[in-house]
């Protein structure tokens, strides 16, 4: 017995844990107790089987606290996502990661030994609100509450200068650390790199040095 | 009438949107059909308006065609969410976004014009399903199907040598693009900077490369 990562529920959160998981190679246990959702993943995940998970005669058959990594991905049932979470931390499961679908069922899943919970109706939503707020930016990622890295085509005004040129890092505190041209992806450019028509530019740096580089740059 | 953002749902992934342009200082006009929900957001959007979505009469009273990007987050009621993407289409929107329950939901979006279609659980799923993979990594980002960014915790036998001991670029096609060190952020270290125990590296590449990386040296 040693598979790694136990997957509780197959809804789309859990169910795209399991399909992303196997694709890169990880052995999974999938775990519902409804039988249609589990057939579902018959083909995908290592091991398939219909189970309540609030049973915990069931969890111990199935070797639950030897898997390092348990997701509870149980979204309606809020009972049965609590139950299930408390059940694994007095099994001692290493990291138990569980979906909540409020504050308050996440407050009480951190009270009961959850390691990690997660809204990712909420992630995303902030996510997308970052994509609409600039029209060239091609994507956004938050790397912590204070660093950003951000893509950005190149706009008229970047077009044919020198990174050196822009003097970015000593204007605005950020730092263009790759160029993507022509679908290949250039780490860390020299100096004298000439920015071109289409680039994208991928920069990083404090949000707020970041913001002041979209505003002059960017936004239009 | 130059407000630019209108949200449709103010459920949990629509109600995110709306928060988080907020902040960053966007005015956002918020719909719900539900009083409830739409009170909730009073003190919070530009503006809120309790109407039915799928009247294109209400629609078009709110100057909804004004509007540069519209979210359409109506989740269980996927009639609806089809039937106010098909009027926000049809008045010309520019930038129509939509959440997705299904595949089907998807094709059907896409069909009578939604401009981009999400799927916030199953995104998130994958991402998740990346950060279980190797636990050292404490963040991971998708830049395009090619390239990725990662941060790994320093790891006993990086600590102590300098970047171009480490010679990952040569090695593994990777570049290590930052480092976070006691909460500050170095953009493109030196050459000659030597990694400390506890230093969080910020590695950007091609997936390969930065597989090859974390199986050397992250992956235990
Ligand atoms: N006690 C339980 N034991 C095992 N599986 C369960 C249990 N209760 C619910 N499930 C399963 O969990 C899955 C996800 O549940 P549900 O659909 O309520 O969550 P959700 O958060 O809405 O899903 P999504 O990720 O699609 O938003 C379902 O397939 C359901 O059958
Ligand atoms: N026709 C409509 N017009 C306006 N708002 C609507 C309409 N239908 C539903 N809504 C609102 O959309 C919001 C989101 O709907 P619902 O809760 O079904 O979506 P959801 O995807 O489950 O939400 P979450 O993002 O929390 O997962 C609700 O607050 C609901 O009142
Ligand atoms: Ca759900
Ligand atoms: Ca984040
Ligand atoms: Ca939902
Ligand atoms: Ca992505």
């Amino acid at each position: 017995m040693k598979k790694q990562f136990a997957i509780i529920g197959l809804g789309r959160f859990g169910g795209s844990v399991t399909k992303e998981l196997v694709e890169q190679g990880a052995d999974v246990l999938a775990i519902d107790s409804d039988r249609t959702k589990a057939d579902e993943f018959r083909d995908i995940a290592t091991q398939v089987v219909i189970a309540n998970a609030t049973d915990e005669q069931v969890l111990r058959e199935l070797d639950i606290p030897l898997y390092e990594h348990v997701v509870v991905a149980i979204g309606n049932d809020i009972e049965a996502s609590i139950l299930a979470t408390l059940l694994l931390s007095e099994m001692g499961v290493k990291h138990i990661c569980v979906k909540a679908e409020t504050d308050h069922h996440e407050k009480v899943l951190k009270k009961i030994g959850a390691h990690r919970v997660l809204h990712p109706e909420r992630e995303m939503g902030a996510r997308l609100a970052h994509h609409l707020l600039s029209a060239n930016i091609v994507d956004y990622i938050e790397l912590s509450s204070q660093d950003t890295i951000i893509e950005a085509v190149a706009t008229p005004s970047l077009i044919g200068q020198t990174i050196q040129d822009l003097n970015i890092r000593a204007l605005y505190g950020c730092t263009i650390i790759a160029i993507r041209r022509q679908g290949r992806l250039m780490a860390a450019p020299q100096a004298n790199e000439v920015i071109q028509a289409e680039d994208v530019l991928v920069l990083l740096g404090p949000k707020k040095a970041i913001y002041a580089f979209e505003k002059d740059f960017i936004a239009n």
